[in-house]
């Protein structure tokens, strides 16, 4: 359990509306954006500073490319004039933004993860902020992922694929914890 | 089906000792370490650049500490004195090494992907090698993971934790591949 998650960045990736056209398929965690938006809330509420990074795609094909729809920011998590927002065209927040030295230099080490997808922006973005030193915790219940085929030719359903993300960055690159933990865990220290 | 596989580095990551000493419980690909084996001596036969990268833990009762035999590179995997070496001490091969740089200076664009374990320091410099540029093969074959219980309390087999990994990384970061596929699409080729 992360004893500094009450004081940690809250860092929102990827919660674009285009995100949902990317995949013609299921995907779980339906309620992953209204656990955002109620953890977005306690941030305010508390003072605490909420980071945004967003998906600009290069692909010619992405509901995420700048001037679609898609680009945009889903109401649950927009930005607020005084919270800043990284802008990004890979799946790590780390690469190509401003946004590990930004921490750095605001002395920011602890972070707590939320946003789409669990397996591709998430995941990368937890991992890189666990090698390079911050501490961070990814919200289970806050995050999601689309059932698809693997290159062995089985279907995993979405939930099967979000588990197993979470289950491989456990431990190694971040403590896993549920909206209510998160929420908990601030409601016991403040 | 990544046609530069024959010109491509081959990037073989923590085969050490002390892996299966990481984890109490079964491991799929019992053949990785020979796949491994494999293709090392088809890239040192054709001439084409195999670079190493070796993990040196920080963390007291871990065995690929250095000094501790666990630290060891495996026999299959060992490094000749004309390929570069890169020591880490996070599961990313690209965080605190010189690893970027030296492909970058050396027009480096290619990279096969063979090593332990599939789903943390395989997985993580897999996702950095295509978000940094780099055009990534993952073997599929030539990697492996350690089965355990994920933070929602549910156990998950090594061959599960292996598959749904390789989902997540596939047509996102890299080209998965097993080893047959790609020593056929070299010989085709030569």
């Amino acid at each position: 359990m992360n004893s500094h998650v009450g004081k940690s960045v809250l860092l929102v990736i990827d919660v674009q509306a285009g995100i949902d056209d990317l995949y013609q398929s299921e995907r779980n965690n339906p309620q992953a954006e209204s656990n955002i938006e109620k953890l977005i809330a306690n941030w305010r509420q508390r003072g605490v500073e909420v980071i945004h990074v967003k998906h600009n795609s290069t692909e010619a094909q992405s509901p995420l490319r700048p001037g679609q729809s898609g680009n945009n920011v889903k109401p649950c998590a927009a930005p607020i004039a005084s919270e800043k927002l990284f802008e990004k065209s890979v799946n790590s927040a780390f690469i190509g933004t401003g946004l590990e030295a930004y921490l750095r230099e605001n002395n920011l080490t602890d972070l707590v993860i939320v946003g789409l997808t669990t397996d591709h922006c998430v995941s990368t973005s937890t991992r890189m902020a666990g090698n390079l030193g911050f501490n961070a915790t990814l919200v289970s219940d806050a995050t999601a992922t689309f059932a698809r085929v693997g290159p062995d030719g089985e279907s995993y359903t979405a939930e099967q694929i979000h588990n197993v993300n979470l289950l491989s960055l456990d431990k190694e690159f971040c403590t896993v914890m549920t909206t209510e933990q998160v929420l908990n865990s601030i409601a016991e220290r403040s």
